[in-house]
């Protein structure tokens, strides 16, 4: 029998893998689960979107251009000169979801064996995508603490070897919702010019910033646009996750090039997503703005709420939809397993991902999990109550 | 400035790249092209597909399942099993396209400097997902001459090194249209078991086969059914492949878990086009007998037409709707560029693919051009018109 490679046996297996298996038994067992663990938002999708897709009247849905048809990248150029990014249809290449364009990314700027840092905890997929190019993960330690802010520059530079390729943040962040402030992106534009190094920049959270301070987007650091490869997507901000369309973002014409020819072998990103992206684009003000105040209230009720169980701590995230919360437990995935397996509360019990998956070291975040805040208000309050006589009564 | 990487150097580039440009400067100056380099067909997507899209009624465009949704893969395995394949929706893998498909196979088969022998000429894309996920191709030389059937297995296992961990087949294959035997494929899977080899089978031409013989797919192999890895899309099956879906079918659970690692950090393939090809699969009977009639009309006209002319030789393939065609020409890229830049009749010209970009050896295939024959009978006429007197005026 043939072997596998090594890099399939190695590969990360998803933070809640092994937890699906078990919410699928407890809903078998007719105990209602509150999915606090994942990234689809119960937000609808705008109606712009929504008739795109009705009025598609086509005999053949056929290939398009592989960086995307040239109207759907114009639209998306249009969303960031709103935003105050200066974007060319020519610096944008569509992909399947931002998460291939994070992978054409590692593909076309870091080599097997090469380096690139990323502050953690992170997202667990860049791990995968990582491995899959043949990269390794140097993770930069962020703790809770001090709200999962970066250190500063004379220690991020401690990382930095022969190998360091790049650096890939993502901003908002997931899992932690930190924010980076403008300063932070200045030194760190000044750290990746300084040792060249790309700046991988994954935004796609970018229009779920609680902070007066306004946002700063990677492409708008000055000195270093040649370092700059930003990610991007429509799946958050339009709550569109399911059709796969995001677009990697770069100024630099060696990058956009390889990316160009990695985009040609996979032919090209899918069809009826780019018109239904393309007309989300077109969502009014006030779409932006009912989801807007929906998360921060959220939020705002989930921070709270989470804070008033004893041995319960999450920092307030300024950005995103998620948290990072401690909990009075030695072993989340323990944890989380149990409250599937051995609990409920009135007939409904909680899932949430442990915070064991987004630390490369399996010793780190034992006692933490990221919990989503992609429910309504009540639904929140109702897993908080299960959270909390969850607490009380675990006995590991 | 940062470096991008050795690969995304390395990375070939589209057989046709180089084309696209001079052929969009043709169509500004009023040529009509004939373009025979593609693989997107003139075939209407069907009615079941179409009415599906028309039909989607969802507030939310959300993620489906890593592998698909299940339904939608009881559909795919309700079409294997009418061609006579055993096949459980477990063992679908739901991709984003064929193209990912490969790309999964390699990535979980394959590690960096693994090598992976194909049959070549090929499909150029191979080696660029080869190349992505750092292994090496090792072509396997076929000829025009004796219709690019494979070498008898005792020339194969010469290739065979300890780094050997794969063999690719395309079957029907692009850009050859050969059909692979039963006898062939036999011999292969015994030599793929002997070997400890992946087989890893590219099938997306299963329905178009002209020869009287029974198709016989990787999976009816009896013996090796732990090495092979198919690889399936309902693009050109139903003449949709905008909407990107295709599917890693395997029995081997090994790869099935490494694949699903690698397909859940991507997250999902599109909910959209799922539930098109899902409703594709009901396509009459009629609507695939008449695209079948169809491409073997069309492949009929070309061949005969193409060995008219003086000087070319293109065997009759009995798959696909491909051909490889000989020019009496020296230089095939030069020859396809001076089409589209100096040459014009009746007003029109025609976009062939040069064979050069389907060769790891750039010196092989020189005088070889793909033809797709995806245009309808009065437009391949047109084109042969076309090419019959620019070979009659070509002067190098």
């Amino acid at each position: 029998m043939p072997e596998i490679s090594k890099r399939g046996l190695e590969l990360p297996a998803s933070p809640i893998r092994k937890l699906s298996p078990l919410a699928d038994a407890a809903k078998a067992r007719g105990v209602k689960v509150y999915h606090l663990n994942i990234g689809q938002p119960d937000i609808h999708t705008p109606a712009e979107g929504l008739a795109a897709l009705k009025n598609i009247d086509r005999r053949i849905l056929e290939y398009t251009p592989s960086d995307g048809l040239k109207e759907v990248r114009e639209k998306f150029a249009g969303y960031y000169k709103r935003g105050g990014m200066d974007v060319t249809p020519d610096e944008i290449v569509v992909t399947t979801g931002g998460s291939e364009a994070i992978l054409f990314a590692f593909l076309a700027c870091l080599d097997p064996d090469d380096e690139v840092m990323m502050p953690e905890p992170g997202y667990a997929n860049y791990i995968s995508f990582a491995q899959q190019a043949g990269a390794k993960v140097v993770p930069i330690p962020t703790s809770i603490e001090n709200g999962f802010a970066l250190p500063r520059i004379a220690e991020f530079e401690k990382y930095i070897t022969p190998r360091t390729r790049a650096l890939m943040l993502c901003n908002p962040n997931n899992p932690t919702g930190y924010l980076y402030s403008r300063q932070e992106l200045v030194q760190i534009g000044e750290m990746v010019r300084r040792h060249d190094l790309f700046l991988i920049s994954d935004e796609v959270y970018r229009e779920f910033c609680y902070s007066p301070e306004p946002y700063t987007s990677a492409l708008e650091l000055t000195g270093c646009e040649q370092n700059v490869v930003m990610v991007d997507s429509v799946s958050k901000r339009y709550s569109e996750c399911g059709i796969r369309i995001g677009m990697l973002v770069t100024r630099n014409k060696e990058v956009h090039s390889a990316v160009m020819k990695i985009a040609q072998a996979r032919l090209c990103p899918p069809l009826v997503g780019q018109l239904v992206a393309a007309a989300s684009t077109d969502a009014p003000e006030s779409y932006m703005k009912a989801i807007y105040d929906e998360y921060i209230a959220r939020r705002d009720f989930l921070i709270e709420g989470l804070n008033k169980i004893p041995g319960v701590y999450s920092p307030t995230p300024q950005g995103a939809f998620y948290t990072m919360a401690r909990l009075p437990v030695d072993d989340a995935d323990k944890f989380c397993a149990w409250l599937l397996t051995d609990f409920q509360h009135k007939g409904a019990t909680v899932m949430m991902a442990p915070g064991s998956g987004f630390y490369a070291d399996p010793d780190r975040g034992r006692n933490e999990v990221r919990i989503a805040y992609v429910l309504n208000r009540q639904d929140i309050a109702a897993a908080l109550d299960i959270l909390s006589h969850a607490i009380e009564n675990y006995r590991p």
